[in-house]
């Protein structure tokens, strides 16, 4: 029998766990729990959900500690814009190229308020499955609102436990971040070229109870930074010290 | 630098790769690439997709593989309605609880022919990811259309390389599968309770070259199915025979 609880029945678009009879035997579905799968892992899955304004050094302090975490020989996997803007979040002129225009219109994520939400809403459910696939699981979006990260968090401890969340809090003055502008984006959105753009017209939230607040304009180095993350998952026992 | 070609601008909703001046050093970003991970993990990823009929024994049998690869020591992940029908693609009524009642029409998945796609899709997109993690990622869905099986097998293959994605065709009949009826699905559906139910109201497209096909109703149990499978995994490689 299926292990989860209060399963609601479905339809056919999911499947169901359930009692197969043969005409020899009858085999009970088991579920591998969490708990087998981390034992096989050799470790437990966590989340790191980075969070600041564009151009504040998430990503970069990200692949700095997926790459640390890595030589360490743990598990990980880094969800950013390159892996999900193409595919699970992609906008509608992507979806295009596959889908019709009403599937795109209604699925593909833009930039107004509604589009925002979904977009954290899929890589959070999206982070919880490889948190309980027993990986550290790193999560570099902008994720402005402190709605939308609290609802991961629940959704994150609900299925596993409290401490299976950290946010860090790459906390970059926009002045900086502006000045870096990488990408052209901060040009753009003072130009109006981009509706929305946080921090310039559209607010950011800051965490008021991050796990961890990185002041990533003080000179540190992404390693050096990456390395402040490190500590924290060796004192909170998800790495070994 | 970030390692992905041709990766296009984006906007302050997903994050970017850089190079960041700091006092000191130069740091550049290098994201931990799939090889990376594989070496890591120990294994190579690929997707095991699940197509049959509801009742067919999908999960069954996806479980009975996860266990038996477990036994193998080789790390996987399974999705299924479990873990996906109350996160990643829960039907409105679901994301109503936390969302209001717009958000909820426009991105939960009911039944209609685009919330199908988009439900192959959203699952087809994570399946991916988790294989570019370096698991052996399992899928169970009814999954009925060939465009949209045919759709992740490309992401798949194009993201990693051909022979990552092994359609798995559990072939029960469908008065078979009537017959065992475990959730009384059928039943519903017959009555006119479940629109569009794969088999009695909705086409399911069989696959034309599954790399498997499974005749599930001969009276061979789950686990002598789910070693065919690892048969399978490991004549193509995947696993050490």
């Amino acid at each position: 029998m299926s292990t989860t609880p209060g399963r609601p029945s479905q339809s056919s678009r999911g499947d169901e766990s359930s009692t197969h009879e043969s005409p020899h035997i009858v085999w009970h579905d088991h579920a591998v729990s969490r708990d087998e799968r981390q034992r096989a892992m050799g470790q437990r899955g966590c989340v790191v959900w980075f969070t600041g304004l564009s151009g504040c050094g998430k990503s970069t302090i990200a692949n700095a500690l997926d790459q640390l975490l890595l030589e360490r020989g743990a598990k990980t996997f880094l969800l950013d814009g390159d892996n999900i803007r193409h595919g699970l979040c992609a906008p509608p002129e992507r979806l295009l190229a596959d889908h019709d225009e009403a599937f795109a219109r209604r699925f593909g994520l833009g930039f107004g308020a509604e589009d925002r939400e979904e977009n954290i809403r899929r890589i959070g459910s999206v982070a919880q499955l490889f948190a309980a696939a027993g990986l550290i699981t790193l999560s570099a979006f902008v994720s402005p609102y402190i709605r939308d990260r609290q609802r991961v968090r629940e959704l994150v401890e609900q299925a596993g436990q409290a401490g299976d969340f950290l946010e860090v809090f790459v906390d970059t003055p926009l002045e900086v971040c502006e000045q870096r502008d990488p990408k052209g984006l901060y040009k753009k959105a003072r130009a109006g070229l981009i509706p929305n753009f946080t921090g310039i017209s559209d607010p950011y939230e800051a965490p008021e109870q991050p796990e961890l607040r990185l002041a990533a304009g003080d000179g540190r180095t992404p390693p050096q930074l990456a390395s402040e993350i490190l500590r924290q998952l060796e004192a909170r026992g998800i790495l070994q010290a």
